[in-house]
């Protein structure tokens, strides 16, 4: 235990302190490395994928599920998926070092906020070795080292990864301290990360909601976390139904298992027995399952409805189930979404102009649409480039993060003498 | 105690529900709402100045000392100094609503990204009433409810503060319940306040360490805290020396109470011995105090010069004292900068370009100066109009904070029926 302890809080002081010379390195320097990473994968498939199998055989052996086999196995297409990843990054435009805004003060100071890297990132995760690389080539071009923490099961994978990561790195002219991988798997471990706000400027938690509260409620510096998504379309009295046919059922089944899907429509009153119809006609040939009030009940009765229970309503579904509500008015809507919504993203479907702006400005979430599917949110989609996750919290950052969500600014102040009076 | 659980929780819950109104209400509404404040405090100056004067009754008859009485102290002319506030408040630019970036994506989706308050601001603050004006102000404008927990000492006067407060923003348009001021002195009150982030989406605590550390370390909302200032001047071997003695002298005396203080004087071995004595005199003339090392403490062996501790490199002295240490180069300075700093303000005399470029790059702190006095850093001075604090953090917001920093955004996006291909 100790001896863990001991290697944590080295590889902190040695992520940190090659932070400091990471952070100023030049883009082209950080994206040769990035193309290093990229090689070295590739290089190092051997070896890679050798560690892979013998996570893959503890595994199978102490009866891991096959979609948690799925989620760990690694095999040449992948890895040059991650490699492509990799160059992806390296291809994105630089934060650091951008002035976001400057100007000069009657006092003839001139004063600019600098975007500059947040420091060291400390992430922990689960199953998939592919965030090794992938959270490694964002925290290294944008001039953050990266401490990884990552699941007992991928330890071999992981290490492995990290290993050609930390040395193509070097490779490439970034110092090899700014990619640490913490061998050891004791749990307190993840604890004792938790605590090192001396070194670690920001936890980044990717993995369930028991990782991520863990996270939340116990580390002492900033935590950036990608939450649930519980996601509601409404569907206005002024609605286009067949836009609305197309956007509830794009939002449900183009890919239901993740954040940004739908989870509950709301449907006004006055065209529910017109509309619910309409869209229950393609759900039911798609295979969803849904869940309905009893006012949707008794409109979809020949399209084998549920009937919803209180815990359907904020409930994340990942799956091809969708719970169904009849409401009597934009407000009824929106009530509902303030009491069930995680801040996630949000949509209406309307013609009229007043409740589309009313929507828009009224519903809370980090994303809030009119007139299009909610499965848009996406840091690819928004042209963020690559990206880190999608955050429900409201500090710092929302919704979808890129490469300039791992930045923060400092004030550079050129002055010529000037005291203050 | 239940009582007091009880009594927090329901102000919580309705200082959330009041919130989604303020969210939207027109500037025009909001700033009406901060001029009745300020008239408020004017017209209920009885009341508030007669619980202030049994506040300070009891903290004579419990032996609080001067300082601290006169922190808690109110009066005509200070009211009339909070009143102020507050209307410079109101006169300050509306932070919400602003369309931070916008562009139409390739499949004519229209993005945005548009700025919102933040939601629910928890404070906890200790001693000065005036913060119960101050950080109320800040917040409504920004269209933040707030929950005010003040120190026991100042329990009468912030209550009659508050009331007048909730009063006025009620007859200026604001909902009442968007200000909620906790009336339990319980200690308990304060964790139990940490914990609802179902309620409160920030904790900005105003007060010593000991408070902002227990907020850190139990909160498991975001938290916005004003740190420590350790604040250095490196005087560089080719500094302009009437320069260097101008800003020295300014950053330790202009206002030495305050975080952007002078706590450390760097000085370039080759120019010390010329140096020191000039920056010296003009010290002790204001009866500055030298902790020096035994470089420094050579040179300045006319000047009455104290040998420094180990515990002088990193203190922030808050008074007129300065460490003082000689070093052999740019690259001794930021080290020991890197060592020391608490990521404050730091800055460096010089008219070496490239010396002065690479400090301004390569010191991490939320401001950093060249040729210029730390005293600058200040929301007034940046041109941000009111200060909520200095953020050492790097996370959301990093130096002086105004306005802005009690916002987030949301991504707003406005279709015409599209899906995700």
């Amino acid at each position: 235990m100790e001896a863990a302890m001991d290697e944590l809080t080295q590889k902190a002081q040695a992520a940190k302190a090659a932070q400091r010379k990471l952070a100023h390195l030049s883009t082209e320097v950080k994206n040769r490395a990035l193309n290093c990473i990229a090689d070295g994968l590739i290089a190092g498939e051997t070896e890679i994928l050798e560690a892979n199998r013998k996570d893959l055989d503890d595994a199978r052996a102490a009866g891991m599920d096959q979609a948690m086999q799925d989620r760990l196995l690694l095999d040449a297409d992948r890895l040059k998926g991650m490699a492509g990843d990799v160059r992806t990054v390296a291809a994105l435009p630089d934060p650091v070092g951008e002035v976001i805004d400057a100007r000069v003060l009657p006092n003839s100071l001139r004063i600019e906020r600098r975007r500059v890297p947040l420091g060291v990132i400390g992430t922990i995760f689960e199953s998939r070795p592919n965030v090794t690389s992938d959270i490694s080539s964002l925290c290294l071009k944008s001039g953050n080292a990266v401490i990884l923490r990552g699941g007992k099961e991928a330890l071999r994978s992981n290490s492995a990864l990290a290993k050609v990561i930390k040395q193509a790195a070097e490779a490439g002219g970034i110092p090899g301290d700014a990619v640490q991988f913490i061998e050891s798997t004791e749990r307190m471990v993840v604890n004792e990360m938790l605590e090192l706000s001396e070194y670690i400027d920001l936890i980044i938690p990717r993995g369930g909601e028991k990782l991520v509260n863990l996270v939340r409620d116990n580390a002492n510096m900033p935590v950036l976390a990608s939450g649930a998504g519980i996601c509601h379309t409404y569907v206005d009295r002024m609605a286009d139904l067949d836009k609305a046919v197309a956007i509830a059922y794009n939002a449900k089944v183009q890919r239901p298992t993740v954040c940004n899907a739908l989870d509950c429509l709301l449907v006004h009153s006055e065209i529910a027995g017109r509309y619910l119809p309409l869209i229950a006609k393609e759900w039911v040939k798609a295979g969803v399952e849904m869940h309905c009030d009893k006012r949707a009940m008794e409109i979809l009765k020949d399209f084998n409805p549920v009937a919803a229970t209180d815990a359907d309503w904020g409930k994340e579904f990942l799956s091809l189930v969708a719970a169904v509500k009849v409401v009597d008015s934009i407000d009824e809507a929106m009530e509902h979404i303030a009491t069930y919504n995680s801040g996630h993203s949000e949509a209406i479907v309307t013609e009229d102009y007043t409740a589309a702006l009313r929507f828009l400005e009224e519903v809370d979430a980090a994303c809030v649409y009119a007139n299009a599917s909610t499965r848009f949110t996406d840091g690819g989609q928004f042209g963020l480039g690559a990206e880190v996750g999608i955050c429900t919290q409201k500090f710092h950052a929302r919704g979808p993060m890129g490469l300039k969500e791992l930045t923060t600014y400092k004030w550079v102040i050129m002055g010529d003498g000037q005291v203050r009076p």
